[in-house]
C-alpha cells in the first residue's frame, strides 16, 4: 500500500467518525455536509470526493460503526467455551450494558437508516446487508449450542429473526429515553427471552454480574 | 359547534391525510410543506397555520393515522368473548395481515417519528405518549385473559413491552421489504412468542385461517 492510500484511509476513517458524531447529535435531516467536514477538520468537496451523497455517508458511517461493534464483540467473546456465554457477551454489547454511557449513541443511526431505507434503494440494499450479518451471528452461536447439547432444538434462522427484531425494538426505546426501557431492563427482557426460548438458565445474580461496570467487575 | 369550526375541522383531517400519503411517499426530510399542500389541495400558509412545523405534521398525522387504526381494531374486536381471540386479533390488525397491500404504508411513518423523537423533544413527547397506549393496551388484554384463566400468570407489563418492541423490530423489516419476512410471517412469528408465552396454542391451521383475505373468509 502506497503512503499516499495509507494517508487516504486515515482520512477517511477520520471523516467517518466526525459523521458518527454529528448525525448522532443532530440527526440526518439537520445534517449537512459542511458540518460532517468542519466536525473532520477538512473541506466539503473532499467528504463529497470520498462518499456521494449524505445517504451514502449515512450509510457507510453506520457500516463503520458497525465494524467496530464486531471487533469489539469478537474480542468479549473471545475464549469463551460455552454458546450461551457468547450469547449472552453478545446481547450484553448489543445492549451496551457495563460499557459507558456514550456508548448506546451510535444506535440513533439505525433509526436514521431505517427512515432513509423506506425510500432510497441503496441506503435499502446496505441496510440488509447489516441485518443479515447480525441475524447470522445470532444464528450460528445458537446452531453451535445446539450442537453441543447447551440449547434447546429450536428453529434456529427464526429465533434469530425474533430476536434481533426484539433488540431492535427495545433499543428505539433506550435510545429515544423512554422511562419504561434502561440499558439494564433491556438487557433483561432480551435474556428471558432467550433463557425461555433456548432452555438454559437466567437469574437476578447473572443479571446483577453482568451489567456492573466492566472496570469494577474486573477489580471486584 | 358553529359550521365554521366544522369546516376546519374536515380541512384538517383532509391535510392530515394528505401529509400520511406525502410522507409515507417522500419520507420526512424530503417531503415539503408545499408538497403536503399541493396534495391537499390547499395553500402552504393554512398548512402552517393548523401544524405550526413539518415535524407537528409528522406527529399529528401519525397519531391521526393510530386513532384509525385503535378505531378499526375496536371494531374488529367488539364482541370477542375470549382475550385470547383479541390478542390474536389485535396483533393481526398490528401486522395487516388479510387487508389490504398498501395497509402497511402508515408503518413507514413510524421510521421518520423515531428518527425525528431522537432530536426533537416534542416529538419524542408524542412518540412516549402513543407507545404507552399501545402497551397498555396489550397488558390490560393480557390481564383480562389472566383473570379468566385463559393466559398463564406472566409479568403482563414486562410481555406487553417485549411483544411490542418484537412487534417494531419485525415490521421494520416489513416496511423495508426485506425477503426474509413478509406480514404473514411477522404475524406467525408474533403469534408462536404469544402462544409460548401466555400457554395457548397456536397451530397452522389458526395461521392460515386468519392469514386469508378477509373478504374471502367471510365469504368462505
Amino acid at each position: 500500500m502506497s503512503p499516499r492510500r495509507k494517508l487516504s484511509d486515515a482520512r477517511r476513517r477520520q471523516i467517518l467518525k466526525a459523521a458518527v458524531q454529528v448525525i448522532a447529535e443532530k440527526g440526518l435531516c439537520d445534517t449537512g455536509i459542511k458540518d460532517v467536514a468542519d466536525q473532520a477538520g477538512t473541506s466539503p468537496a473532499l467528504v463529497i470526493y470520498y462518499f456521494g451523497t449524505k445517504d451514502a455517508l449515512l450509510a457507510e458511517a453506520l457500516a463503520f460503526a458497525e465494524d467496530r461493534f464486531y471487533a469489539h464483540t469478537a474480542d468479549a467473546v473471545a475464549g469463551m467455551a460455552s454458546a450461551r456465554d457468547r450469547l449472552v457477551e453478545l446481547v450484553r454489547c448489543s445492549c451496551s450494558v457495563g460499557e459507558a454511557a456514550d456508548d448506546f449513541d451510535e444506535w440513533v443511526l439505525w433509526l436514521d437508516l431505517w427512515a432513509r431505507a423506506a425510500h432510497k434503494p441503496d441506503v435499502a440494499r446496505d441496510r440488509q446487508a447489516m441485518d443479515r450479518r447480525w441475524r447470522t451471528t445470532i444464528g450460528e452461536i445458537v446452531r453451535q449450542g445446539q450442537a453441543a447439547g447447551e440449547f434447546a432444538p429450536v428453529d434456529a434462522d427464526a429465533f434469530a429473526l425474533r430476536l434481533a427484531a426484539l433488540i431492535d425494538g427495545l433499543a428505539i426505546l433506550v435510545v429515544l429515553k423512554d422511562p419504561d426501557v434502561t440499558r439494564e431492563r433491556m438487557f433483561d427482557l432480551c435474556m428471558q427471552t432467550c433463557a425461555g426460548e433456548l432452555g438454559f438458565s437466567w437469574t437476578a445474580a447473572d443479571q446483577e454480574l453482568l451489567t456492573r461496570p466492566r472496570r469494577a467487575a474486573a477489580s471486584g
